[in-house]
Protein backbone atom coordinates (compact mmCIF):
# COMPACT_ATOMS: atom_id res chain seq x y z
CA UNK A 1 0.00 0.00 0.00
CA UNK A 2 2.77 2.64 0.84
CA UNK A 3 4.29 4.15 -2.22
CA UNK A 4 8.17 2.73 -1.16
CA UNK A 5 7.12 -0.47 -2.13
CA UNK A 6 5.11 0.04 -5.27
CA UNK A 7 6.57 1.80 -8.55
CA UNK A 8 7.93 4.93 -8.50
CA UNK A 9 5.74 7.36 -7.83
CA UNK A 10 5.23 10.57 -9.99
CA UNK A 11 7.82 12.98 -10.24
CA UNK A 12 7.33 16.70 -9.77
CA UNK A 13 8.63 19.10 -12.45
CA UNK A 14 9.70 23.20 -11.76
CA UNK A 15 10.42 25.11 -14.88
CA UNK A 16 12.48 27.66 -14.10
CA UNK A 17 11.70 28.08 -10.21
CA UNK A 18 12.35 31.44 -8.92
CA UNK A 19 13.42 31.67 -5.07
CA UNK A 20 15.05 28.36 -3.82
CA UNK A 21 12.75 28.95 -0.36
CA UNK A 22 10.32 27.83 -3.11
CA UNK A 23 11.87 25.18 -4.00
CA UNK A 24 12.36 23.90 -0.19
CA UNK A 25 8.77 24.23 0.18
CA UNK A 26 7.68 21.88 -2.58
CA UNK A 27 10.44 18.96 -1.53
CA UNK A 28 8.84 19.89 2.26
CA UNK A 29 5.34 18.97 0.42
CA UNK A 30 6.60 16.05 -1.53
CA UNK A 31 8.23 14.17 1.35
CA UNK A 32 4.76 14.69 3.18
CA UNK A 33 2.62 12.57 0.31
CA UNK A 34 5.16 10.31 -0.33
CA UNK A 35 6.43 11.99 -3.69
CA UNK A 36 10.51 12.05 -4.14
CA UNK A 37 11.77 12.70 -7.80
CA UNK A 38 12.70 16.90 -7.75
CA UNK A 39 13.05 18.09 -11.58
CA UNK A 40 14.20 21.12 -11.55
CA UNK A 41 14.30 23.27 -15.36
CA UNK A 42 17.05 26.23 -15.07
CA UNK A 43 16.37 27.41 -11.62
CA UNK A 44 16.92 31.28 -11.87
CA UNK A 45 19.24 31.27 -8.79
CA UNK A 46 21.24 28.14 -10.00
CA UNK A 47 21.52 24.89 -8.45
CA UNK A 48 22.04 23.63 -5.37
CA UNK A 49 21.13 26.49 -3.27
CA UNK A 50 21.43 26.36 0.94
CA UNK A 51 18.40 28.03 1.33
CA UNK A 52 16.10 25.50 -0.54
CA UNK A 53 17.75 23.23 1.97
CA UNK A 54 16.84 25.39 4.62
CA UNK A 55 13.46 25.83 4.26
CA UNK A 56 12.66 21.92 3.60
CA UNK A 57 12.12 21.36 7.09
CA UNK A 58 14.36 18.03 7.29
CA UNK A 59 13.06 16.92 3.90
CA UNK A 60 16.34 16.94 2.26
CA UNK A 61 16.23 13.72 0.09
CA UNK A 62 14.00 15.16 -2.68
CA UNK A 63 16.53 18.21 -2.95
CA UNK A 64 19.54 16.23 -2.27
CA UNK A 65 18.36 13.64 -5.75
CA UNK A 66 17.02 16.78 -7.52
CA UNK A 67 17.90 16.85 -11.11
CA UNK A 68 18.78 19.83 -13.09
CA UNK A 69 17.38 20.28 -17.09
CA UNK A 70 17.94 22.72 -19.19
CA UNK A 71 14.90 22.34 -20.90
CA UNK A 72 11.13 20.86 -20.41
CA UNK A 73 11.63 18.75 -23.14
CA UNK A 74 14.65 17.42 -21.30
CA UNK A 75 13.11 17.02 -17.63
CA UNK A 76 10.02 15.17 -19.43
CA UNK A 77 11.84 13.12 -22.01
CA UNK A 78 11.30 9.54 -20.10
CA UNK A 79 7.61 10.28 -18.98
CA UNK A 80 4.76 8.93 -20.54
CA UNK A 81 2.26 10.76 -18.56
CA UNK A 82 2.96 14.44 -17.86
CA UNK A 83 0.37 16.84 -16.47
CA UNK A 84 0.92 20.62 -16.82
CA UNK A 85 -0.40 22.38 -13.76
CA UNK A 86 -1.99 25.78 -14.70
CA UNK A 87 -5.16 27.74 -14.45
CA UNK A 88 -5.25 29.00 -18.11
CA UNK A 89 -6.50 25.69 -19.62
CA UNK A 90 -8.17 27.39 -22.58
CA UNK A 91 -5.07 28.32 -24.85
CA UNK A 92 -4.71 24.87 -25.26
CA UNK A 93 -7.18 21.90 -26.44
CA UNK A 94 -5.74 19.59 -24.02
CA UNK A 95 -7.90 17.71 -21.74
CA UNK A 96 -8.84 19.55 -18.40
CA UNK A 97 -8.73 17.53 -15.09
CA UNK A 98 -9.15 17.92 -11.63
CA UNK A 99 -6.10 17.38 -9.01
CA UNK A 100 -8.11 14.48 -8.23
CA UNK A 101 -8.86 13.23 -11.50
CA UNK A 102 -5.42 13.70 -12.45
CA UNK A 103 -4.35 11.60 -9.72
CA UNK A 104 -6.18 8.69 -10.55
CA UNK A 105 -4.71 8.87 -13.91
CA UNK A 106 -0.90 9.27 -12.66
CA UNK A 107 -1.62 6.48 -9.95
CA UNK A 108 -2.68 4.18 -13.25
CA UNK A 109 0.17 5.34 -14.75
CA UNK A 110 2.90 4.57 -12.34
CA UNK A 111 1.13 1.32 -11.58
CA UNK A 112 1.10 0.12 -15.23
CA UNK A 113 5.01 0.52 -14.61
CA UNK A 114 4.78 4.17 -17.17
CA UNK A 115 6.84 7.02 -15.54
CA UNK A 116 4.48 10.09 -15.03
CA UNK A 117 4.84 13.81 -13.14
CA UNK A 118 3.59 17.10 -13.06
CA UNK A 119 4.73 19.89 -14.62
CA UNK A 120 4.62 23.12 -12.48
CA UNK A 121 5.37 27.11 -14.20
CA UNK A 122 7.27 29.65 -12.55
CA UNK A 123 6.06 31.57 -8.93
CA UNK A 124 4.59 34.56 -11.16
CA UNK A 125 4.87 33.41 -14.76
CA UNK A 126 3.29 30.25 -14.62
CA UNK A 127 3.62 27.81 -17.48
CA UNK A 128 4.50 29.22 -21.58
CA UNK A 129 1.87 27.79 -24.16
CA UNK A 130 4.87 26.19 -25.56
CA UNK A 131 5.72 23.84 -22.40
CA UNK A 132 2.04 22.89 -21.77
CA UNK A 133 2.13 21.38 -25.76
CA UNK A 134 4.59 18.97 -23.84
CA UNK A 135 2.13 17.74 -21.76
CA UNK A 136 -0.88 15.25 -22.11
CA UNK A 137 -3.58 16.66 -19.76
CA UNK A 138 -4.03 19.91 -17.90
CA UNK A 139 -4.37 19.64 -14.30
CA UNK A 140 -6.56 22.85 -12.88
CA UNK A 141 -6.78 23.67 -8.90
CA UNK A 142 -10.08 25.06 -8.68
CA UNK A 143 -9.14 28.68 -7.04
CA UNK A 144 -11.79 31.48 -6.68
CA UNK A 145 -11.61 33.53 -9.93
CA UNK A 146 -11.52 35.99 -7.37
CA UNK A 147 -7.79 35.46 -6.32
CA UNK A 148 -6.10 32.79 -8.20
CA UNK A 149 -2.59 33.41 -7.56
CA UNK A 150 -1.32 30.03 -5.82
CA UNK A 151 1.58 29.85 -4.37
CA UNK A 152 3.77 27.06 -6.07
CA UNK A 153 4.59 25.11 -2.79
CA UNK A 154 0.52 25.15 -2.20
CA UNK A 155 0.09 23.87 -5.75
CA UNK A 156 2.42 20.90 -5.11
CA UNK A 157 0.86 19.94 -1.76
CA UNK A 158 -2.65 19.74 -3.34
CA UNK A 159 -1.12 17.75 -6.36
CA UNK A 160 1.21 15.53 -3.86
CA UNK A 161 -1.86 15.55 -1.43
CA UNK A 162 -4.19 13.99 -3.97
CA UNK A 163 -1.80 11.81 -5.46
CA UNK A 164 -0.82 10.20 -1.86
CA UNK A 165 -5.47 10.11 -1.84
CA UNK A 166 -5.19 7.70 -4.54
CA UNK A 167 -2.50 5.37 -3.24
CA UNK A 168 -4.42 5.54 0.38
CA UNK A 169 -7.66 5.10 -1.81
CA UNK A 170 -9.03 7.15 1.28
CA UNK A 171 -9.73 4.69 3.80
CA UNK A 172 -11.93 6.52 6.31
CA UNK A 173 -10.88 5.85 9.58
CA UNK A 174 -13.73 6.66 11.77
CA UNK A 175 -14.11 4.79 14.72
CA UNK A 176 -11.63 2.52 14.08
CA UNK A 177 -9.99 2.95 17.48
CA UNK A 178 -13.23 3.32 19.17
CA UNK A 179 -15.86 0.49 19.80
CA UNK A 180 -18.82 1.25 20.71
CA UNK A 181 -20.41 0.15 24.05
CA UNK A 182 -23.56 -2.20 23.17
CA UNK A 183 -26.84 -1.18 24.20
CA UNK A 184 -27.17 -3.27 27.27
CA UNK A 185 -24.45 -1.49 28.64
CA UNK A 186 -26.06 2.17 27.34
CA UNK A 187 -29.23 0.99 28.81
CA UNK A 188 -27.39 0.40 32.02
CA UNK A 189 -26.41 3.95 32.18
CA UNK A 190 -29.82 5.40 31.06
CA UNK A 191 -31.98 2.76 33.73
CA UNK A 192 -30.01 4.39 36.47
CA UNK A 193 -29.58 7.94 35.33
CA UNK A 194 -33.52 7.99 35.08
CA UNK A 195 -34.50 6.18 38.35
CA UNK A 196 -32.01 8.91 40.27
CA UNK A 197 -33.89 11.41 37.86
CA UNK A 198 -37.30 10.49 38.94
CA UNK A 199 -36.23 10.18 42.49
CA UNK A 200 -35.09 13.46 41.96
CA UNK A 201 -38.95 15.22 40.76
CA UNK A 202 -37.16 15.63 37.23
CA UNK A 203 -39.95 14.03 35.40
CA UNK A 204 -42.87 16.17 35.50
CA UNK A 205 -45.62 16.58 34.52
CA UNK A 206 -45.87 12.81 34.73
CA UNK A 207 -47.26 11.82 31.47
CA UNK A 208 -44.22 13.40 29.43
CA UNK A 209 -41.57 10.98 31.16
CA UNK A 210 -41.65 8.68 28.30
CA UNK A 211 -41.41 11.86 25.54
CA UNK A 212 -38.21 12.88 28.09
CA UNK A 213 -36.96 9.70 28.36
CA UNK A 214 -36.44 8.81 24.94
CA UNK A 215 -34.82 12.32 24.04
CA UNK A 216 -32.49 11.73 27.31
CA UNK A 217 -31.48 8.77 25.42
CA UNK A 218 -31.16 10.01 21.55
CA UNK A 219 -29.01 13.02 22.44
CA UNK A 220 -26.60 10.24 24.62
CA UNK A 221 -27.28 7.96 21.93
CA UNK A 222 -25.75 10.08 19.50
CA UNK A 223 -22.59 10.14 21.88
CA UNK A 224 -21.83 6.08 20.86
CA UNK A 225 -19.55 5.84 24.26
CA UNK A 226 -17.22 3.41 24.22
CA UNK A 227 -17.57 0.77 27.51
CA UNK A 228 -15.14 3.04 29.14
CA UNK A 229 -17.13 6.51 29.09
CA UNK A 230 -20.71 4.53 30.11
CA UNK A 231 -18.93 3.57 33.07
CA UNK A 232 -17.82 7.03 33.50
CA UNK A 233 -20.80 8.47 32.94
CA UNK A 234 -22.35 6.03 35.41
CA UNK A 235 -19.81 7.58 38.09
CA UNK A 236 -20.48 10.74 37.59
CA UNK A 237 -24.15 10.12 38.36
CA UNK A 238 -23.66 8.69 41.23
CA UNK A 239 -20.84 11.45 42.04
CA UNK A 240 -23.95 13.91 41.44
CA UNK A 241 -26.24 12.26 43.63
CA UNK A 242 -24.42 10.76 46.72
CA UNK A 243 -21.40 13.63 46.58
CA UNK A 244 -24.28 16.40 47.21
CA UNK A 245 -25.77 14.19 49.26
CA UNK A 246 -23.06 13.88 51.65
CA UNK A 247 -22.30 17.28 51.89
CA UNK A 248 -26.12 18.51 52.85
CA UNK A 249 -26.50 15.26 55.37
CA UNK A 250 -23.17 16.94 57.03
CA UNK A 251 -25.04 20.36 57.05
CA UNK A 252 -27.82 18.56 57.83
CA UNK A 253 -25.73 16.92 61.09
CA UNK A 254 -24.68 19.87 61.90
CA UNK A 255 -27.80 21.58 62.35
CA UNK A 256 -28.91 19.21 64.26
CA UNK A 257 -26.44 19.42 66.39
CA UNK A 258 -26.51 22.94 67.06
CA UNK A 259 -30.27 22.28 67.88
CA UNK B 1 -22.32 28.33 -6.22
CA UNK B 2 -19.96 30.81 -5.58
CA UNK B 3 -19.39 30.83 -1.93
CA UNK B 4 -19.64 34.45 -1.65
CA UNK B 5 -24.18 33.95 -2.49
CA UNK B 6 -24.25 31.50 0.24
CA UNK B 7 -23.41 31.41 3.93
CA UNK B 8 -20.42 32.27 5.08
CA UNK B 9 -17.83 29.53 4.77
CA UNK B 10 -15.87 27.58 7.29
CA UNK B 11 -13.45 30.17 9.34
CA UNK B 12 -10.05 29.11 10.19
CA UNK B 13 -8.68 29.05 14.17
CA UNK B 14 -5.59 29.32 14.54
CA UNK B 15 -4.00 28.57 17.83
CA UNK B 16 -1.14 30.11 18.87
CA UNK B 17 0.86 30.74 15.78
CA UNK B 18 4.45 31.62 15.82
CA UNK B 19 5.59 33.37 12.14
CA UNK B 20 3.82 36.36 10.60
CA UNK B 21 5.11 34.75 7.57
CA UNK B 22 3.11 31.53 8.12
CA UNK B 23 -0.16 33.40 9.12
CA UNK B 24 0.35 35.38 5.68
CA UNK B 25 0.66 32.00 3.72
CA UNK B 26 -2.68 30.96 5.52
CA UNK B 27 -4.57 34.04 4.42
CA UNK B 28 -3.37 33.61 0.75
CA UNK B 29 -4.15 30.05 0.42
CA UNK B 30 -7.95 31.07 2.49
CA UNK B 31 -8.03 33.35 -0.11
CA UNK B 32 -7.56 31.01 -3.16
CA UNK B 33 -10.13 28.58 -2.30
CA UNK B 34 -13.14 31.05 -0.87
CA UNK B 35 -12.34 31.56 2.81
CA UNK B 36 -12.14 34.55 4.84
CA UNK B 37 -12.92 34.69 8.52
CA UNK B 38 -9.31 33.87 10.01
CA UNK B 39 -9.42 33.89 13.57
CA UNK B 40 -6.10 34.11 16.11
CA UNK B 41 -5.43 32.89 18.97
CA UNK B 42 -3.14 34.49 21.22
CA UNK B 43 -0.03 35.06 17.99
CA UNK B 44 3.35 34.70 19.70
CA UNK B 45 4.67 37.92 18.26
CA UNK B 46 1.28 40.30 18.71
CA UNK B 47 -1.33 41.35 16.26
CA UNK B 48 -1.08 43.01 13.17
CA UNK B 49 2.48 42.31 11.95
CA UNK B 50 3.31 43.81 8.80
CA UNK B 51 5.73 40.68 7.54
CA UNK B 52 2.13 38.74 7.58
CA UNK B 53 0.64 41.28 4.91
CA UNK B 54 4.06 41.35 2.78
CA UNK B 55 3.74 37.20 2.97
CA UNK B 56 0.03 37.27 1.64
CA UNK B 57 0.78 38.42 -1.57
CA UNK B 58 -2.35 40.74 -2.34
CA UNK B 59 -4.75 38.35 -0.54
CA UNK B 60 -5.08 41.15 2.45
CA UNK B 61 -8.73 40.86 3.29
CA UNK B 62 -8.51 37.83 5.66
CA UNK B 63 -5.73 39.43 7.11
CA UNK B 64 -7.28 42.94 7.69
CA UNK B 65 -10.71 41.02 8.98
CA UNK B 66 -8.67 39.02 11.23
CA UNK B 67 -9.84 38.47 14.75
CA UNK B 68 -7.69 38.04 18.11
CA UNK B 69 -8.67 35.55 20.73
CA UNK B 70 -7.28 35.00 24.24
CA UNK B 71 -8.02 31.68 24.20
CA UNK B 72 -9.47 28.54 21.74
CA UNK B 73 -12.65 28.70 23.73
CA UNK B 74 -13.18 32.31 22.70
CA UNK B 75 -12.35 31.72 19.25
CA UNK B 76 -14.48 28.54 19.09
CA UNK B 77 -17.52 30.04 21.45
CA UNK B 78 -20.25 31.13 18.28
CA UNK B 79 -19.18 27.69 16.34
CA UNK B 80 -21.63 24.59 15.93
CA UNK B 81 -18.92 22.50 14.13
CA UNK B 82 -15.26 22.35 15.33
CA UNK B 83 -12.38 20.44 13.39
CA UNK B 84 -9.38 19.92 15.11
CA UNK B 85 -6.69 19.51 12.02
CA UNK B 86 -4.22 17.22 13.98
CA UNK B 87 -1.74 14.05 12.73
CA UNK B 88 -2.63 12.80 16.71
CA UNK B 89 -6.10 11.83 16.32
CA UNK B 90 -5.40 8.81 19.14
CA UNK B 91 -5.15 10.33 21.83
CA UNK B 92 -8.98 11.73 21.58
CA UNK B 93 -12.13 9.57 21.55
CA UNK B 94 -13.34 12.07 18.93
CA UNK B 95 -14.23 10.82 14.96
CA UNK B 96 -11.89 10.77 12.69
CA UNK B 97 -12.27 12.51 9.02
CA UNK B 98 -10.09 12.85 6.07
CA UNK B 99 -10.05 16.08 4.60
CA UNK B 100 -12.63 15.46 2.39
CA UNK B 101 -15.38 14.28 4.63
CA UNK B 102 -14.49 16.73 6.58
CA UNK B 103 -15.17 18.92 3.96
CA UNK B 104 -18.44 17.85 3.17
CA UNK B 105 -19.57 17.95 6.68
CA UNK B 106 -18.65 21.74 7.16
CA UNK B 107 -20.32 21.95 3.66
CA UNK B 108 -23.51 20.22 5.29
CA UNK B 109 -22.87 22.66 8.43
CA UNK B 110 -23.20 26.26 6.85
CA UNK B 111 -25.27 25.29 4.39
CA UNK B 112 -28.06 24.99 7.37
CA UNK B 113 -26.35 28.80 8.19
CA UNK B 114 -24.47 27.00 11.09
CA UNK B 115 -21.20 28.76 12.31
CA UNK B 116 -18.29 26.32 11.11
CA UNK B 117 -14.22 25.85 11.42
CA UNK B 118 -11.05 24.31 11.19
CA UNK B 119 -8.75 24.45 14.31
CA UNK B 120 -4.95 24.50 13.39
CA UNK B 121 -2.12 24.27 16.06
CA UNK B 122 0.78 26.24 16.27
CA UNK B 123 3.74 25.30 13.90
CA UNK B 124 5.80 22.94 16.18
CA UNK B 125 3.92 22.49 19.18
CA UNK B 126 0.58 21.35 16.58
CA UNK B 127 -2.47 21.24 19.01
CA UNK B 128 -2.94 20.31 22.79
CA UNK B 129 -5.42 17.35 23.94
CA UNK B 130 -7.33 20.20 26.34
CA UNK B 131 -7.62 22.42 22.90
CA UNK B 132 -9.10 19.05 20.71
CA UNK B 133 -11.43 18.29 23.49
CA UNK B 134 -12.79 21.67 22.37
CA UNK B 135 -13.94 19.86 18.80
CA UNK B 136 -16.32 17.61 17.49
CA UNK B 137 -14.20 15.89 15.11
CA UNK B 138 -10.62 15.18 13.99
CA UNK B 139 -9.36 16.23 10.53
CA UNK B 140 -6.28 14.22 9.66
CA UNK B 141 -4.47 15.09 6.39
CA UNK B 142 -3.31 11.53 5.06
CA UNK B 143 0.50 12.02 5.24
CA UNK B 144 3.28 9.76 4.91
CA UNK B 145 4.41 8.24 8.24
CA UNK B 146 8.04 9.00 7.28
CA UNK B 147 7.64 12.56 7.05
CA UNK B 148 4.52 14.03 8.34
CA UNK B 149 6.01 17.44 9.16
CA UNK B 150 3.17 19.12 7.33
CA UNK B 151 3.85 23.67 7.17
CA UNK B 152 0.79 25.93 8.55
CA UNK B 153 -0.01 26.72 5.27
CA UNK B 154 0.17 23.52 3.60
CA UNK B 155 -2.08 22.19 5.66
CA UNK B 156 -4.80 25.16 5.38
CA UNK B 157 -4.51 24.80 1.71
CA UNK B 158 -5.35 21.33 1.60
CA UNK B 159 -8.27 21.97 3.53
CA UNK B 160 -9.39 25.07 2.02
CA UNK B 161 -9.23 23.06 -1.53
CA UNK B 162 -11.37 20.38 -0.65
CA UNK B 163 -13.64 23.32 0.85
CA UNK B 164 -13.85 24.69 -2.47
CA UNK B 165 -14.20 21.01 -4.33
CA UNK B 166 -17.33 20.63 -2.20
CA UNK B 167 -18.46 23.90 -2.96
CA UNK B 168 -18.00 23.45 -6.48
CA UNK B 169 -19.29 20.07 -6.83
CA UNK B 170 -21.77 18.97 -4.08
CA UNK B 171 -25.25 20.26 -3.81
CA UNK B 172 -25.39 21.88 -0.69
CA UNK B 173 -27.27 19.79 1.86
CA UNK B 174 -28.83 20.96 5.30
CA UNK B 175 -29.37 19.47 8.78
CA UNK B 176 -32.73 19.59 9.27
CA UNK B 177 -34.30 19.74 12.56
CA UNK B 178 -30.57 19.25 14.65
CA UNK B 179 -29.24 23.01 14.91
CA UNK B 180 -26.30 21.88 17.32
CA UNK B 181 -25.45 24.15 20.06
CA UNK B 182 -22.67 26.28 19.66
CA UNK B 183 -19.55 25.97 21.79
CA UNK B 184 -20.19 28.20 24.46
CA UNK B 185 -23.21 26.65 25.47
CA UNK B 186 -21.61 23.52 25.35
CA UNK B 187 -18.85 25.56 27.84
CA UNK B 188 -21.99 26.15 30.37
CA UNK B 189 -23.07 23.04 30.44
CA UNK B 190 -19.29 21.66 30.97
CA UNK B 191 -18.59 23.84 33.60
CA UNK B 192 -22.08 23.45 35.82
CA UNK B 193 -21.26 19.82 35.45
CA UNK B 194 -17.59 20.05 36.48
CA UNK B 195 -18.14 22.44 39.29
CA UNK B 196 -20.98 19.79 40.51
CA UNK B 197 -18.05 16.97 40.19
CA UNK B 198 -15.89 18.83 41.68
CA UNK B 199 -18.36 19.36 44.91
CA UNK B 200 -18.72 15.77 45.07
CA UNK B 201 -15.65 14.81 44.98
CA UNK B 202 -15.47 13.10 41.54
CA UNK B 203 -11.97 14.70 40.84
CA UNK B 204 -10.03 12.20 42.46
CA UNK B 205 -6.67 11.43 42.70
CA UNK B 206 -6.54 15.73 41.73
CA UNK B 207 -3.90 15.19 39.22
CA UNK B 208 -5.90 13.12 36.95
CA UNK B 209 -9.05 15.88 36.65
CA UNK B 210 -7.79 17.51 33.64
CA UNK B 211 -7.74 14.12 31.79
CA UNK B 212 -10.99 13.72 33.22
CA UNK B 213 -12.44 16.86 32.06
CA UNK B 214 -11.39 16.66 28.59
CA UNK B 215 -12.89 12.93 28.26
CA UNK B 216 -16.16 14.09 29.67
CA UNK B 217 -16.43 16.85 27.44
CA UNK B 218 -15.14 14.54 24.42
CA UNK B 219 -17.46 12.33 24.98
CA UNK B 220 -20.17 14.53 25.59
CA UNK B 221 -18.89 16.73 22.34
CA UNK B 222 -19.34 13.86 20.04
CA UNK B 223 -23.40 14.20 20.46
CA UNK B 224 -23.71 17.05 19.45
CA UNK B 225 -26.63 18.59 21.88
CA UNK B 226 -28.86 21.18 20.54
CA UNK B 227 -29.58 24.19 22.25
CA UNK B 228 -32.57 22.71 24.10
CA UNK B 229 -31.03 19.18 24.60
CA UNK B 230 -27.98 21.28 26.60
CA UNK B 231 -30.77 22.71 28.73
CA UNK B 232 -32.15 19.85 28.91
CA UNK B 233 -28.90 18.48 30.43
CA UNK B 234 -28.40 21.14 32.37
CA UNK B 235 -31.85 20.30 34.16
CA UNK B 236 -30.47 16.50 34.84
CA UNK B 237 -27.19 17.97 36.50
CA UNK B 238 -29.53 19.82 38.28
CA UNK B 239 -31.56 17.99 39.21
CA UNK B 240 -29.56 15.05 40.45
CA UNK B 241 -27.72 17.27 42.49
CA UNK B 242 -30.46 19.27 43.96
CA UNK B 243 -33.41 17.28 43.94
CA UNK B 244 -31.42 14.22 46.17
CA UNK B 245 -30.38 17.38 48.20
CA UNK B 246 -33.80 18.12 48.75
CA UNK B 247 -34.66 14.31 49.54
CA UNK B 248 -31.88 14.83 52.30
CA UNK B 249 -32.81 17.69 54.05
CA UNK B 250 -36.22 17.07 54.04
CA UNK B 251 -35.11 13.57 56.52
CA UNK B 252 -32.41 15.57 58.12
CA UNK B 253 -35.18 18.13 59.42
CA UNK B 254 -37.26 14.77 60.40
CA UNK B 255 -33.90 14.44 61.72
CA UNK B 256 -34.04 17.80 63.62
CA UNK B 257 -37.22 17.89 64.96
CA UNK B 258 -36.59 14.33 66.19
CA UNK B 259 -33.89 14.99 68.57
Amino acid sequence: MDSASGPPPPCVILDHPQLAENIGSVARAMANFGLADLRLVAPRDGWPQDRAWASASGADWPLDQARVFASVEEAVADLRLVYAATARPRETMLPVHTPHEAAKALSAAVGGGLGAGVLFGAERAGLETRDIALCNAILTIPVDPRFHSLNLSHAVSIVAYEWRRTVLDAPTRTFKDMVPADQATMLGLYGQLEDELEASGFFHPPEKKPAMVRNLRVALNRARFTDQEARTFRGVVTALVKGRGRHLAKLAGAKGKDE
